[in-house]
């Protein structure tokens, strides 16, 4: 047990995940199975993606719309991988208003159906393309097996869906997405993701060609983060979406979609943490510095008080997110709660800091005496900004450095066992078939998480089939 | 019809509002019966109206969290008047992940029930209280009659659910986030609403007391536009919400809630739009200002977008919200198209105007030669900011006078009859009962929509009963 009281990651990272999420107070359960409730504290963390996102979505010019909750099962049934890929997690609504219904409704799994569906309606001609929408919603997959956070029968997300005149044009704007959810995740959740192609195996249901961000957690295991769909023409001669184009002919739009979700909390604790609890990156975090006063005897209340309320003022006057932590509680309380909570930066003010001009600040991410620093108060906005950046900068070093200390390149089926077996992430040419693919699945547990999109070049011998290989895959145990 | 093809709101006002939320693109039929597609358009007031609140939530101690989309149908059971009320309109899920479900799920109407339950657990002792959470989230009422925006069968709002130690406190509560909703009705969305109590027939379900907003719409008839309710201990009695208190003795926490809806985009069209189409107050308007460049020859094209994007720089950097229609389609259409649209503020550069240095602006809320100005270039940000101003200024007195002429004070149920059967409301003495507000009803269509917290004082004689009367009431007939 660390000090925390919480399971040691090293012991069972699973135990440690899942008393994280309640001791630091990001969720609650519920009494829905597989149903999370996420408290303030977790909610702030989705508003600070949700707003994020939603500004990067709107400067590439993205609208939000809203789509209904309910699918007819009809509509699920058109397109017919789609259906195939979610049958078996549906909720389905069969009596409302008092009365059954004469065709069971479906709670949206996801809404390319209903919104492939409008698109149809709504795009008449090359005029009216692309039609870039998004939406923020809840969705309902039904899954066996739950993880707050990562897996849950209802979950938050956003869903992008676009119609384009062209393959090229919509192959852009899947590349986009996943390039604006790579710079989410890297430079606001420090969590250095990899970008890459899924395989037949692994793309969505319905999809052309699905781009994913690839997280390693803090126990190496993989995490899908985020995806972005080309889904060719699949959902647009399912649904009819069709435009005239400049030669007046009618033509088969081009749609994507792509979505992120509150799993995204889940990486952050994942990638981050540590046996004290949450680290949160400054960027993402509800408060980026708590202010804890210090004071043994009464008289000494007030002045500390007021120096430090008079910090509080500048630092939010800069945009600084504080809270001050004024509980009738003992100032080691107040430590390991927020280390549990992982705020980035504490400040404390004593009678001595006050007399001196001093404050002291301790850094989340870093352990031990390294952590804490005496400052002046003289400029103490500048420092605490820099100290911010610095904690933001220095999570995502550690993240990557531990991500590539655990990838190893293999070139043979051996080596990929042993890389796998290990813990790592193993790296190789590969030109297996879906077949090999399920065949290491079961003798590894691993799956092919991506063919990264950064490669290097030329070809290579696959390390499982031994063929000519033109690029290389990566592969990891995953969530 | 008028120009724009809309039936006239004199020929029938039902069709007007049907014909608008389509035309001006607010809004698409979907599908599923009674739910609605939030276009874009509609979608960016909905946003408008979400950041203001929420704004507001948090300026007042609320914080957000996320509950679930479900509730096992035996906890609706546990506050008897309220599964009374809402039981006619659920939607249950019945089958999930391919398996009959033992405890079918409801579909959340509201959420006292499951906030409630989850409170239980987080509430301790008196130093968890008050306990202020909202939530934005989607909820469904199998209604049997629906109305764009007005009453579908899901629609999204935020509910507040607050817990408190004693009465008096979750009374004030429940009077700050009306309010609240005041405010923000009249400050905002320039509706001047009536703040009131609803009788005991009107009260939400499980209540002890409600707290409304009705704004009277352009056809005369009364909508009720957000509600705050004080719960009383009737869910704490029923979910086990308690708290030690400084004695040391259990007690039941007395709760609250409230919200508003997206039936505020269905107050916010009809309290404002005209023939012509929308008006949108400023401050809720998803565009402000629409920028049309108007040039005949191909040579002129170059000098006035030129003149008219540097104007809309400054107007964006302002904080102005501007779009620019630069579609391929003549200046009327255009000014048809968002006039529609209710856009506040039209902005036109011609050649002319790019050579003497003047715009022409057009003000959507006056009819006629007077919406139009030619002003000079220099100093148009302060001049558009101040004609915003000036539009949601006058919006709101428009509405304001409006209701004013339409609110009659009645001595007698005769009076009364005239003004209800003449389309207004009446303002009388009342000390009836339940059973004659029911009679009130079935003579003559109106209900009793509040007894206004603004009270002349003093006693009075019923108009209905000839009892003495405490406070005056409000009637109307409502949507």
């Amino acid at each position: 047990m660390s000090k925390q009281g919480v399971t040691p990651q090293s012991e069972n990272f699973s135990d440690w995940y899942n008393e994280i999420v309640y001791r630091a107070d990001l969720a609650a359960r519920s009494p829905v199975r597989g149903c999370l409730i996420i408290k303030p504290y977790g909610y702030e963390i989705w508003e600070a993606i949700h707003n994020s996102l939603d500004r990067r979505f709107k400067e590439t010019g993205h609208q939000n719309a809203y789509f209904p909750l309910f699918i007819p099962e009809s509509y699920l049934k058109r397109e017919a991988e789609h259906v195939e890929g979610f049958s078996p997690e549906l909720a389905v609504v069969t009596v409302a208003g008092g009365k059954e219904l004469e065709e069971p409704l479906v709670v949206r799994p996801t809404s390319e159906t209903v919104i492939g569906e409008a698109f149809s309606e709504w795009i008449q001609s090359y005029r009216d393309l692309p039609l870039l929408i998004n939406q923020w919603a809840n969705v309902v997959r039904w899954e066996l097996r739950t993880r707050p956070f990562l897996r849950t029968s209802e979950f938050l997300w956003q869903e992008g869906h676009t119609a384009h005149a062209t393959h090229e044009e919509a192959e852009a704007e899947t590349l986009q997405m996943l390039d604006v959810y790579a710079d989410f995740a890297i430079n606001e959740a420090a969590i250095p993701v990899i970008k890459g192609l899924k395989s037949n195996i692994e793309r969505f249901a319905g999809a052309l060609r699905t781009y994913t961000i690839e997280g390693m957690m803090r126990d190496t295991r993989a995490l899908q983060s985020g995806t972005s769909h080309n889904l060719g023409q699949n959902f647009a001669k399912a649904f009819d979406i069709k435009y005239l184009d400049e030669q007046n002919e009618q033509q088969y739009c081009w749609t994507t979609s792509w979505g992120m979700s509150t799993r995204m909390i889940g990486a952050i604790i994942m990638t981050h943490g540590d046996d004290q609890g949450l680290r949160l990156p400054p960027k993402v975090a509800p408060y980026q510095v708590v202010a804890i006063p210090i004071f043994r005897k009464e008289e000494e209340e007030a002045p500390v008080m007021e120096k430090l309320m008079n910090i509080v003022k500048d630092l939010r006057a800069a945009g600084i997110r504080v809270h001050v932590d004024d509980r009738n509680q003992s100032p080691g309380f107040k430590f390991n709660d927020w280390e549990m909570r992982g705020v980035p930066v504490r400040l404390e003010i004593g009678p001595k800091d006050v007399e001196k001009g001093n404050a002291v600040l301790v850094r989340r991410d870093v352990a031990g005496r390294d952590a804490k620093q005496f400052v002046s108060q003289d400029g103490i906005v500048k420092t605490v900004q820099d100290l911010l950046d610095d904690v933001q900068a220095s999570l995502l070093a550690d993240a990557t450095a531990f991500r590539d200390a655990n990838i190893h390149d293999v070139s043979s089926y051996d080596e990929f066992r042993q890389v796998i077996d290990g813990g790592g992430w193993a790296r190789g040419w590969w030109a297996g078939s879906d077949d090999n693919e399920r065949q290491i699945k079961e003798d590894t547990g691993a799956t092919l998480r991506c063919i990264p999109l950064e490669q290097p070049g030329g070809t290579g011998t696959c390390f499982y089939s031994d063929e000519v290989a033109q690029s290389v895959a990566l592969f990891a145990k995953a969530y």
